[in-house]
């Protein structure tokens, strides 16, 4: 049977309106480093956001389905970029500014970017990558910085200012079809090409509300959110999305990244929430330590990318500053969990428990634990399993570039269609997810799951061990075993069957590595994680020296 | 271009399986009378759901499409009728059981209602119309009442408790269409046959959602709701659905509606928030001046139906009950404003002007207002027309029987689409709606259009004057012109001529009234609503004593 309410497709074009009207004068404010930081209104972003989808269409060409990348900082004008394009019925291209340069030439060739808006300070970064941007026919630049480093560039070159100036600031957005694509982002996977995930205006949009629900981020127009995860980053978490809908104020740090100028900008601009991985707050704790500042508006900080430290954690609740861990990824828009304890808990010793886990998953998003042999576990809070998940707001696929159809390679999506995490982890039975190691690292044994990092977080928690890996290695009679390469601090002198005693404090019998290997450091990644795979081939090359005690 | 999203619908069934496993300790507590409430965990009522999908398939032979009729208070049976009967495929029909007999049994015949659930305290109601319910096949009873009413009935009759007692509590849920229809609700419409609003599992996800936005109600699993508000009328304002999505506990108060046992569910209960019209809150404030009780875990309450009178809203204030209006009708599920003052007028003079305003637009709600002449106005705070909305929980037609196509009165709705809400009103620049009148009320001179309430409420603040209601009557020169029917308090000699000076001090020269008339009293509607089609057809018939000023 029909229902007969209205059919009325959910857009970022219906975001950007209410945004503009009805929370007309919140704001947008980007530091600029100069006394006076840029503010500007949603009335005024949504405006200038009709003048960009006019210059872009009138004087770029830009078409339906054409995608406009940026390379841009978190600023106003980016966020005049995160409406016009999705808008005007083309594609948000959001570039990581922090991939290699030949992963970056390889995004913008697979998503044929025709229009590059770039800003001014990362001319250096985009000048000598343009030779080999083939599809790029237009770049438009925002902001300060050397213009001279685009002489001679094959692409046509325009001022974003100058190609506003003078149009209408009204634009009559097309009707969309919620499922069309609206931005895109590629995940920067450490092994095989970059993978394009496609988000949707239903996808966003269905996402800003989540993350404006109540047990989510729950920001109101009393707030102001610092938000410091990258616009590049999974759409800034959707901060950029969810504030229009609620009429939240957005502080934009531009490039000042530094714990200085956060410090400085949170004392000036009085911001009640905060977005961003752990480092960049490890940075500022330290500079408030060192440099006290008044940052007492600061109530809410929402922390992701990776698993916030307890001690940090600690540090912040002492400045006044409430963590609230999330986890996500590209694949996931990216809420995936939020780390809002019950309300059973709240005030009691089960507090903390709670708030160091990945969280609980929202009501969008359906979640599953797949065991060793691919069964289904259950949420005890001790089965551990590769998480997956599915929902409005998750992939099903990847971009299968310009003339290609979307791909969906079995080790990331399920038969059903669920997406596949690559973390393995458990889920408590009300739905609190621990995620206790990458699938690519988790040891196999026996059928069952060994976690790599429990092991090592075990080994380094010994006085003598200035760092530890642990990886998987063949073995002929349990399929797989774990090998613990250890680096010992100066002048140490603990024997692996010491370590091994002592890891027999914290770990069950059967989950104690037979094999040993001394290492004089843990191969890294370019962002600083454990290369296990340098390890694992090292093993295989016979190039450790391994003990098996 | 392609998302790769995954495609998943947005049903209640989802909002059911979240409810009972992330939030699975929450619980439905229903007054009983007793000395102890019946409490049911979020967990339990997703359980016996399955078993009344169960029973309903099997013992009754309820097909996808099949209406299942509730004839109920608020209770936790009711509850799982909300969910069940959607999430199994068939449609959840709400029965108003205010209504007058020959109402009741004509939307049953509408609907085609196969099945009926009644609450026992209920069958002195059903139990005469029975004979004249041709497509009900089965009543089921829940609760206590005496069935001996239903002596003899020719449906089959059956408890409620026995039917689910050993079934599975799991149910093989179908996978729905987001757009198919989950819920329906007749508008008691006082001109015509009542219109059936099908809501669809879409429109009640994304309502949900809305409700628990920061900017909406937005409460969270440390929030116990009252639900006053009957379920019957438009879903409880999304209550029970909005609530299992956030883990929010709901206080039901079933048949025990009067101001005593209220108050004392209030003490006893320690609900946070409550959601009810404007004559429960005036029963209520009597009630604890009369007899004062702790009250105080009670700081937000919701209140629409009709505008809260700024007096109580002053008394609740000094209560420690935050009162915020909201508005919205059958056909918008209901959420269509709610009037949390926005942050910059919070603690200032302005505030309480916001929050006697009917609300702001939430996201998901589009807004116009249409002038006497067809044209749209500008927000302006200060330009009256017709309301008319859009959204994807509005309704876009009304069902039309059985064998019929869905109708769309034009009266009712726009050529685009939109909603015709039939009231009049304001909005100001930042998205704030004030209803002055009612379209059908309002007084169309010469191109202008002159609001019968607010020249009400003038007269009646004159010292002589009981009641007064303006109608519009002919007039060849403007079209129409307001007619002033007074009701002088007893002993008072207040002319017309004076009345009219009086008048002048409030509303503009062109919108005084030439026509007066003494009345005894004004004509009510059986809910005690001034009936001015009565004072109308009395003007056109001569039947009224009229001056000419």
């Amino acid at each position: 049977m029909l229902s007969t309410m209205q059919d009325v497709p959910l857009t970022v074009t219906r975001i950007l309106m209410h945004g503009m009207t009805i929370h007309g004068t919140s704001q947008v404010t980007t530091w600029t480093g100069e006394a006076e930081p840029q503010r500007r209104s949603y009335r005024e972003i949504g405006e200038r956001s009709a003048q960009l989808a006019h210059a872009l269409k009138d004087e770029l060409g830009v078409r339906p389905d054409d995608r406009v990348a940026t390379l841009m900082w978190n600023n106003a004008e980016h966020v005049e970029a995160y409406f016009a394009i999705p808008c005007m019925g083309s594609i948000l291209h959001t570039l990581n500014l922090r991939l290699p340069a030949e992963q970056l030439a390889w995004i913008v060739g697979h998503a044929a970017d025709k229009v590059v808006i770039v800003n001014g300070s990362l001319l250096p970064l985009l000048a000598p990558l343009l030779p080999h941007l083939s599809s790029v026919e237009h770049v438009v630049v925002s902001g300060p910085g050397d213009r001279s480093l685009l002489d001679g560039a094959t692409p046509r070159v325009h001022e974003y200012e100058e190609l506003l100036t003078g149009r209408p600031t009204r634009y009559d957005w097309p009707e969309l079809d919620e499922r069309a694509a609206a931005a895109m982002c590629y995940t920067s996977g450490t092994t095989g090409d970059p993978k394009g995930v496609v988000y949707s205006h239903r996808s966003i949009y269905l996402h800003s509300m989540q993350v404006n629900m109540s047990q989510s981020m729950g920001l109101t127009d009393a707030d102001t959110s610092l938000v410091v995860v990258p616009q590049f980053h999974v759409n800034a978490w959707g901060l950029p999305h969810a504030t229009l809908m609620t009429g939240v104020n957005m502080l934009m740090p531009d490039r000042f990244l530094q714990p200085g100028p956060l410090a400085e900008m949170i004392e000036a601009e009085r911001p009640t929430h905060a977005a961003a991985v752990p480092t960049i707050w490890q940075g500022l704790a330290a500079e408030l330590a060192a440099k006290p500042r008044d940052v007492s508006s600061l109530t809410q900080v929402t922390i992701g990318g990776s698993a916030c430290p307890p001690s940090l954690m600690a540090e912040f609740d002492r400045l006044g500053m409430r963590v609230c861990h999330a986890w996500g990824m590209t694949e996931t828009s990216p809420l995936g969990t939020i780390a809002r304890p019950p309300a059973h808990a709240v005030g009691t010793d089960e507090e903390m428990a709670y708030r160091l886990t990945q969280g609980r998953f929202p009501s969008g998003v359906e979640a599953r634990l797949a065991g060793p042999g691919g069964e289904y576990l259950p949420w005890d809070g001790t089965s551990a399993g590769e998480l997956e998940v599915r929902g409005p707001w998750i992939a099903g696929a990847y971009y299968g570039g310009a003339d290609g159809e979307p791909v969906r390679p079995d080790d990331k999506f399920s038969a059903d269609g669920w997406l596949k995490t690559g973390d393995v982890g458990v889920i408590t039975p009300d739905g609190f997810l621990t995620l206790t190691d990458r699938a690519k690292d988790v040891i196999k044994s026996g059928g069952e799951w060994i976690s790599s990092v429990e092991l090592e977080n075990a080994l380094m928690s010994h006085p003598d061990v200035a760092e530890a890996a642990v990886v998987a290695v063949p073995d002929e009679k349990w399929g797989e075993r774990p090998l613990a390469a250890v680096v010992l601090k100066e002048g140490a002198t603990a024997g692996f069957g010491a370590l091994r005693e002592f890891l027999a404090g914290s770990v069950a019998k059967w989950q104690l590595p037979e094999r040993w290997a001394l290492i004089e450091s843990v191969p890294k990644t370019s962002v600083g994680k454990f290369d296990k795979k340098v390890l694992r081939r090292q093993y295989a090359e016979g190039g450790l020296d391994v003990t098996t005690l």
